[in-house]
Parts: C-alpha cells; sequence; structure tokens
C-alpha cells in the first residue's frame, strides 16, 4: 500500500505556557507523514527552501518517509508559521505566516507519488488541492483538510475540491462554516451530499466524530495531564486515520473506519506531548498499540439492562 | 431505593432558533427528578409559589415522583428564569433571574426524604445544599452540581460542600475553573483530592467524561439532528445518571458508573429534543433502552491488530 500526502512542510515558531521553540520542524504534511508512517508508505509532496536541510530530512528518513517529491527550490524560503497558544490550547494565535517557496508552488507529482494508492490533500489552497487530485488519478481513496482561510476567500474552489474525494478530515467548526449549518449532524450530511463517503469532525480535546451513510461513531480525545504542544495534533490525527486506512487496501467499511479513528486519537495524543515532531519522531509501533488498547478500555462499556424498580 | 434531590422548582421563558415558551415548567430539580424517575423512587424537595399549580404537580406525579417535600408558599412567587439561546446552543444567555420563594428558602426535610438511598445536591446556593446534606446524613451516595456564579461569590462554602459528597457532576469549564487548573485531567485530579471519589465533567453536545481513581471514561453526547431547546439537558444527565447508579444500590464500581454515564447521555438527548419537560414527560423506558442501545453501538470498535507493513 502506499499514500501520497501534499501539504506544507514547514519550521514552526510555537510559544505556549508549558515552553517554546524558535524554529522547529513543522507543517501539515511533515506531521501527517510522521504519523501515517507507522501504518504504510507515505511520499509528502511540497516545496521547502535552501534552508531545509539533512537535519530535517533525516527525521522524516529515520521514519521510512519517502522524500523524493519533497522539492528543494534554490534560493528559495521554507514555508514559517510563528503561534502562541494560551492556556486555552485549543486555540492558536497566528502571529505570522510566511509562505516562502508556496507562493510560487506548481505541483509536479513524480510518476511513483500520482501512482499512489491513497491521496490526501492537506491544508493548502484549493486550486492547489485539485491540480494534485488531478494528477493522482488512479487513488483508489482521497481525503481533504482545509481551513476557515479557505471558506472565507475560496470557497468555490473548495467546493469543487471536496466534490472529488471521498473523506473530508476537518475542524467541526469548520463543516458548521462550510455549509452555513449549525447543527453538526446535518452539516455532515450536507457535506456527504456533495460528494464524500465519509466526514471526520475533529473537535480538539474533546476528540474526533465520524458520519458516514450507515451511521455515527464518535471517541473523545485521549485523557492527558501533560499537553505541551497541540501544533500539528489535527494533522497527526488525520496521518493515523489515513495511514491505517491505506494499511488496510483503502476499505472504507465502518469497523476499519473506528479504527483508523482510533489510530488517528492515538497519534494526535502522543503529538501534543511535547513540542512539533519531537515525540511522534521518536515513537514506537509498541507504544501505539499500547495506548490503542488503552483507548479502547476507556471507552467500553457494557449494555446490562438496568434493575427494573 | 430512593433518591432525594433538592434544586430549583421553576417557570422558565425560552427563546431559541427553533420555537420559545414563555412559561413552562423548568428547574433543575425537575428536570433531574423526570429523568430520575424511569430509574427510581424520586423526592424534590424545594420551595413553589402560589403560582405553581395542578398543572404542574401533574406533570411530575404522572412520572410517579413523590411531590410531598415540594413546599408551597402562601403568596410566595416561583423561581423563575428567562433565557436565550442563538444558533450555538452550547451557550445560554441570561435575561432574567427571579429568586421568589427561594430567596427565603429554609430546607426542611421531611423524615422519608432524610432517610434517601441517594441524595443529590442540584445547582443551588451552596449554604443551602450543606444544610440540606446535614440533614440527609443516611445516604450512602451523594452528588453535587454547582455553576460558575456560586464560584465566583461563595467558593469556601462551596469547596466545603464539595469536600461532603462522592461524586461532582459539573460542566468542563467549571472544574476548571474551580481548581484553577486549565488541564481538565489534572482539574479533575484535583477536585478527587477535596473528598469525591468520582468527578463528572459535562460536555454540552460534546457529551460528558468521568474520572475516577481507576480510570477515565466518556462518552460522546447523543448526534441528533433536531436539537430545539437545550434547557435542562445537564440536569437530566445527572437525573439519568444519578437515578441509574441508585436502582444499582448505589455503586460506584466502573461498570455502573460506565452504564450510568450512558444513561445520563440518553436522558439528556430526549431533553434537547423539545422544550422544557415536553419530551422527557412522555418518554417511555422503552425507547430509552432503544437508544441505549444505538449509543452502545455509535461508540464500539473491535482492537483487531492492524496489518504489519
Amino acid at each position: 500500500m502506499s499514500l501520497t500526502v501534499v501539504g506544507s512542510i514547514a519550521f514552526d515558531a510555537v510559544k505556549t505556557p508549558f515552553g517554546e521553540r524558535e524554529r522547529m520542524l513543522g507543517g501539515a504534511a511533515v506531521h501527517f507523514s510522521l504519523a501515517a508512517s507507522f501504518f504504510t508508505e507515505v511520499r509528502p509532496v511540497g516545496p521547502v527552501g535552501e534552508d531545509f536541510g539533512a537535519e530535517q530530512f533525516e527525521v522524516l528518513e529515520r521514519r521510512g518517509i519517502l522524500t523524493d517529491d519533497i522539492e528543494r527550490v534554490d534560493g528559495g524560503k521554507s514555508f514559517f508559521w510563528r503561534g502562541r497558544y494560551d492556556y486555552d490550547l485549543n486555540v492558536a494565535h497566528t502571529e505570522d505566516t510566511q509562505l516562502g517557496v508556496f507562493a510560487e508552488f506548481e505541483p509536479k507529482l513524480s510518476e511513483q507519488s500520482r501512482g499512489a494508492d491513497t491521496l490526501f490533500l492537506a491544508n493548502i489552497q484549493p486550486d492547489l488541492q485539485r491540480q494534485v487530485r488531478a494528477q493522482c488519478r488512479q487513488a483508489r481513496l482521497s481525503g481533504l483538510d482545509s481551513m476557515n482561510l479557505w471558506i472565507e476567500t475560496a470557497k468555490e474552489s473548495l467546493l469543487a475540491a471536496i466534490a472529488e474525494i471521498d473523506c473530508l478530515v476537518v475542524n467541526d467548526a469548520e463543516i458548521r462554516q462550510l455549509t452555513g449549518e449549525p447543527n453538526l449532524a446535518r452539516a455532515a450530511r450536507a457535506v456527504m451530499d456533495m460528494g464524500p463517503r465519509a466526514v471526520i469532525a475533529k473537535q480538539g480535546e474533546y476528540g474526533a466524530a465520524l458520519f458516514t451513510e450507515s451511521g455515527f461513531f464518535a471517541l473523545p480525545g485521549f485523557p492527558l495531564e501533560d499537553v505541551r504542544d497541540p501544533t500539528g495534533a489535527g494533522d497527526s490525527f488525520a496521518g493515523g486515520f489515513v495511514g491505517y486506512i491505506d494499511s488496510q487496501d483503502g476499505d472504507l467499511d465502518e469497523a476499519s473506519l473506528r479504527r483508523a479513528m482510533g489510530y488517528g486519537t492515538v497519534l494526535a495524543s502522543f503529538n501534543v506531548e511535547r513540542f512539533g515532531t519531537e515525540r511522534v519522531a521518536e515513537l514506537t509501533r509498541e507504544e501505539i498499540e499500547e495506548r490503542f488498547a488503552q483507548l479502547h478500555a476507556m471507552t467500553s462499556f457494557e449494555p446490562l439492562p438496568a434493575r427494573a424498580e
């Protein structure tokens, strides 16, 4: 199985109440790829600048991520994001965004990345997402993430992109904003009417909900007493989710989708334990399976009948 | 088994995007009692005014609720709340609160309500909660709800009340505010250090989380496409939760607590389908069991190992 992901490959400056980093590896495609790498073969697609060096490539390659489609632009600067979180870690305050080499990015996928079984369009401008989708026609399964900025500034293009994919993975507020429907269950149904067969609503520390034609499923966030940096949690969720689905031949049957929700939840929870990619880069499959089993135990109950009065 | 609850017995005026009611039966003890009445014998304790008549008593008595401890004050007016919800149904905007007979309320429990197996102190001034707790010493299990107002204006008394009960059932924001700890898992542990053996964090449409010494459990809100009025959802949750626990001899074992979380979730979901008490007042135990089974199906997954790559 194989998985291609397009999205930002970046440097992040992040400050939270628990510490700060001035320049660390980040970006949606990076967090996604690291999480997915535990389940399948991943190829991130996207441009980086001259400032992106051996140290950064090594973090990816140590996890077996195939970096041939990361395009290093001579004289360019990598995408850069600076953000801050206060005590409410659900809210990121963006202080600076520098597109760098992403401003001129024209996706040109290699033959290998075009031939992937599964495609994920992480959060970038929706016209770019559509260009990548058009080059990757063979994918049996495709997913997409987006953000409020594109709903506000490029809605027509985003709706066209959504119509071409199988699985939408966004924050619940974005599903409401996209559809203009405040009720999440109705909003998810409105998205499915646009084309996708599955809609995942990411809900920060509250977890994530899955809507399909056949029903509803939800998991809480894994409870942690030490959350240091939520940056990339949503991308790690998507990477765990889509990576697991790809490893199961891309089947969107209900049982696989639910397990994939579990792996997404687990990867997101590891991601936030330390800054940036620090935790997931050194994670093991054994740790993932152990937490997956804990998550299962934390969400199971036995439906015995209540005693009649 | 038997359950005594003290809290507001009220009239509510509510406006939501889906309709409005000028004067309907409401109050924490009312919503709690109706929900709990499906599981056990319930006695609400509290004062009402002359405006509280046969029609209101009938709603309670049709559900088998024992109304002897509802004290009708001559010449008095019942507690009145006016509120409004916009499209974000998680946020209630209070427009008017009239304490009425609650301003002079001095709890005097009957012998029967003092002898209850289980006691629930719904959201009222914490000194009143403590007076009731002191009169109801035999209860094997006691729970308490509160709100931001009392954390801000009567914190010492509230902390003393919490130290005397087994189970705190409040909104997650209130657990954070009460403890000054932004991380929910740490905040819940801080509450358990004060005395309670179980802490339930109500999370609106996201569901509810349970913290005990032995672990963590969480359920999503039951997904509904038609939510008309969230007033009383938290009280209905508490009523379903505590009512079920009481029916199980007040055992706080993990399996019972988890099923109780399920029944709380189910009762809250029915409550919001129509205004005020309209839906729960006509609910059947069969409908409850059917939705409980659906909730179980919506939250179960099978932890098969992922395929190795």
